[in-house]
């Protein structure tokens, strides 16, 4: 359910309903607007008798919100969400790129690519520091050391921070070092963790799971949404399917439906989308045209000495030209390449 | 095996290569190019010695072929292939849009069709007269009666015929009706039916079926190329996966390894591939940005009394939308909307 | 809609019913059945005016069928449907097997395999005479040839056949020399021979395509049903997944379900449903503690010099390994192996 | 790399074998056996130079272990493992079946649950404390109060509990509280939590995800293998597909693969895997048959009214016919129901 305030109505009118929501046993969660607050409802299980809610003074009208999840939904926001970071936004009109390594390996190597980065105007910086991997012996990442790199690139180069969080001990530290916090797609249902993020004051990348349906991505993105973290930007990143001719199945056809019943921001990542160095650029330009806000892509100075996902990483040539061909792409669908943030 | 002619061999020189593979009991394929001739040959089981055809006068290089289907690989023929019908060109640089409705319902609808895609410039029209429907008691198409009206439309504003074939006994009179002859998703194993469109004169557009891989697809596209017949435009149509959100999974991704490949053009259908109208836009918008050679887009004067697949064909205005958002995109992609053909 | 007799109905009442259904422009399928007979109705596209036959005599009640296929649910024929050949039957408490090589090769291997069979009980004898191949450079089968030596078998040993047919213009050679009529997994949904085949007088064993949905299945087979062939047999063979642990993912779990949608026999290929020879007795014994009604399995003399599929065969040894443990579960499962055929 | 130690060699010369691996960097894993130990060696990037180990005294044999799991491979490891409980061992000739509630509800309806479950030969009592659930507002399960019901129930009746556990911080409750710890589909690439809970000295019970390959589901029990925690047992309990006749997937099929590649026991959830009351008896006859090593059921004394999952639950009738039909496929099959622990 949701309350839709008058235009005018005041604080106060706003505070006696959520009030009467907390005495009904029920969760409020204030959504300021740009004219009027709305006030979603949920934790009731059957419906609310709108007579409870109805009469009470500044009130415009009551919504049923159908869909399982509710403040994912477009039902109970009806306008896009911007999702801000000290450098960029995520959302209408807007068109960001993460950029970077797969993993943070050395010093050097970050910076030279976050310097690089911000040469070509990239807002934000990409490189794991905690790596979920298939097998106990690879490489799993440098870890704390890693955030103290990755801090490193964002003091030198003004950078902003994407960086994956793998359980609940390491939130505090990532979310501390990170612009965004990065949720990976073996985890997308990793309950737990989902409610330790929406805690964060930090920006949430939700990367939809290898055989996650749209609707558990919404759902995922509510547990963070529900905590209380409303700045959550959701992730294609190819799923699992009979096809063997990339190593996942990059599913841009989740774009358009994700923005008719969600308000919130949607980007892709070709780079694990399609395991292929030569098919990242053509995937690009096409999570572009079909209605993606945003590219997140693997970047290395020199890819095929990277220490994973090299086969699948631009190097810095290739990088610029698949931004000249973004640019030229993006003034036609009216997005503005790396914006600078919304206010 | 693939033989490459010098370029100044001599007619003589080819006849005597392909007499030769022919005494080796194997198939030779002439393929004429640009500036040389090419001579695939196929029926091998095991590796054909060289020292058979090395020597012979005329003959500048060997190439073995490592995939499974040969005349369909770009190892045999590098540069794009090239379908032409009398209106418009399948190829680099071309972006030909076929539209129409989903089934031939009946003259007066699909006459007025005609004249509106004809005034778009859009140089073919699709329409079912033969469908295949899941239920024995859906409605399977006008038949005959709807070869007799495409023809009409045909005679009548000049615009190319694209028209499905079900079964052999089918193959003559569905080809002299079409300017392209279309194998639909639920045949694309239908060998004795691909034996026998290798025969005919006509193109033949060649739709994924819904778990082929791309290489049974490439497999099914040897079928006709190996049969004679070098005009195969293949059609990404949507997949079958776990995903919900869409009535299949468009599988835009395999666009750039299609065209890794293979030289033969690749088409997509986003009406198919969404099932949902409003989808249909940003898929056809992505198709073209990943590298698409053409569409297949269903239109239709009133969708929502079409007698199949209304949900997911558009009306004449959403089209000209479509027409127009697919122009802005198609110069800084180097590819020209319906071209005449090419010389 | 079904229409249900009373048991003592006269056949002028029954041929009475029939007339005023097709009166109705609707389609009657007579359905006699051991203490009274039902009329199923085809044809309608909404709801049938129930008035039209309430009154009728002889009528007992009229049911209204809510699946879309009709012929096949249940709900039309609460009782399981039996299919009988000359040599077995398929239906409650049986457990016929067929098996034999995957393609007939020469006459010599035949006619050993049918004598082992016979010797061993097995009342129906598989072998292809044409094959659907990927490839267009694969043997494709001996062909009519291949129809001749199972023509031979059969003379020999009195082993029933069981031979895929691929197009319609074999059907009727297929079915002389068959008496069981297989359409293939690529064929499931090739409409224009699926109808060809419900005019055949002989059974019809239909395999699941590799991904097709059991409602599909069941539509598939209400195709023959419509045509008017009852004598169907569905079959799971494997269906195409992400998992790579088999070449194909043999779905055991379509059985309890189709036998609670559909009256007809399902029986299980677990040699294509595998695609590896020691997966294949674990998988047989689990199909037949599931509920199939039967096995269709690949059995060579020499499976390693097999012209097709010699991986996911079964020598004779092994065939009679296999036969032991069946026996042993066919018990306490309430099934015979093998039976004689159903009076 | 696998040291294979002769069978008289001495506790020094195998002391003297894991200095030398750790000398080299690398990580030795005693695997002692029946009549030898052998050292399973992991850690090295590269191979090993079998010159550093082959001529140390008591070495007999090395062995190179081609699979990326190393611990869980067959190839280390050729003996099936036994992993045994207070109350049961899973292992070769050994069925045991884990029944119960899908969540821990209230004291009353467990205990009556375990003394039901205990008086038919059941040792082992299934039931979810802390809850994985798509929705932030569906039911969690009671959480440390249904730790607390299942030690009662274990000390009320002597039954093992199997209770899931969903990140680190819980790890120790859950371990103190349950027989076998059970990580949940969702969480099977959870490697944080991986790594936790191979420091636990409980069994685990590691479920397949919705779309984990085998390969994958090995790398995952590696991860406890890896970390000290031997007691690994293996659960399938369905996949996502595009079939849409029950819940999920439920794959028998890789029950024979696992088998081959793993020495670790595998069992199978039906209830899970079908989602439909009706269907849970069928496929656990199946699984029995199909090689599977136990069951995991849902069993609830009135499943209507079950707060989670209730329409994939048995009651207690139900289970009995189970019971009896799966003793009487054991036998056949060379399996025991619900042994007693192995010695």
């Amino acid at each position: 359910m949701l309350v839709v305030m008058q235009r005018l109505a005041s604080d106060d009118q706003v505070q006696q309903v959520i009030r009467k929501i907390q005495e009904l046993g029920l969760t409020p969660h204030p959504l300021p607007g740009p004219t009027r607050t709305a006030i979603g409802i949920t934790g009731n299980t059957g419906a609310i008798d709108p007579a409870n809610l109805d009469g009470l003074p500044g009130v415009m009208e009551l919504i049923r919100v159908t869909k399982p999840y509710k403040l994912a939904s477009r039902e109970m926001h009806p306008d896009d969400s911007i999702v801000r970071t000290a450098q960029t936004s995520f959302g209408p009109g807007a068109f960001p790129i993460i950029a970077g390594p797969c993993s943070v390996e050395n010093e050097e190597m970050l910076l030279r690519t976050a310097e690089f980065l911000v040469s070509r105007g990239i807002p934000l910086l990409r490189g794991g520091a905690f790596k979920p991997r298939t097998s106990p012996y690879s490489f799993q990442g440098l870890e704390h050391e890693g955030l103290r790199i990755l801090r490193k690139a964002r003091e030198a180069t003004g950078i902003g921070i994407v960086t994956e969080v793998m359980d609940a001990s390491q939130v505090d530290d990532v979310a501390e070092a990170a612009d965004i916090v990065q949720i990976g797609a073996r985890n997308m249902q990793n309950f737990s963790l989902l409610k330790r993020v929406s805690l964060c004051r930090k920006p949430v990348l939700l990367k939809r799971g290898l055989s996650a349906t749209l609707e558990e991505l919404l759902m995922s993105a509510e547990y963070v949404l529900a905590g209380g973290n409303r700045q959550v930007i959701l992730c294609e990143r190819g799923v699992r399917t009979f096809a063997d001719h990339s190593r996942n199945t990059l599913d841009l056809s989740v774009i358009p439906p994700a923005k008719e019943l969600s308000h919130l921001p949607i980007i892709v990542d070709p780079s694990h989308g399609t395991g292929r160095r030569g098919f990242v650029p053509p995937m690009a330009r096409a999570a572009l045209a079909a209605g993606a806000d945003g590219l997140i892509v693997e970047v290395h100075p020199d890819p095929d000495r990277a220490m994973s996902d090299g086969a699948q990483t631009l190097n810095f040539q290739q990088f610029d030209q698949l931004l000249d061909s973004l640019r030229q792409l993006a003034a036609p669908l009216g997005r503005q390449l790396n914006p600078r943030p919304a206010t």
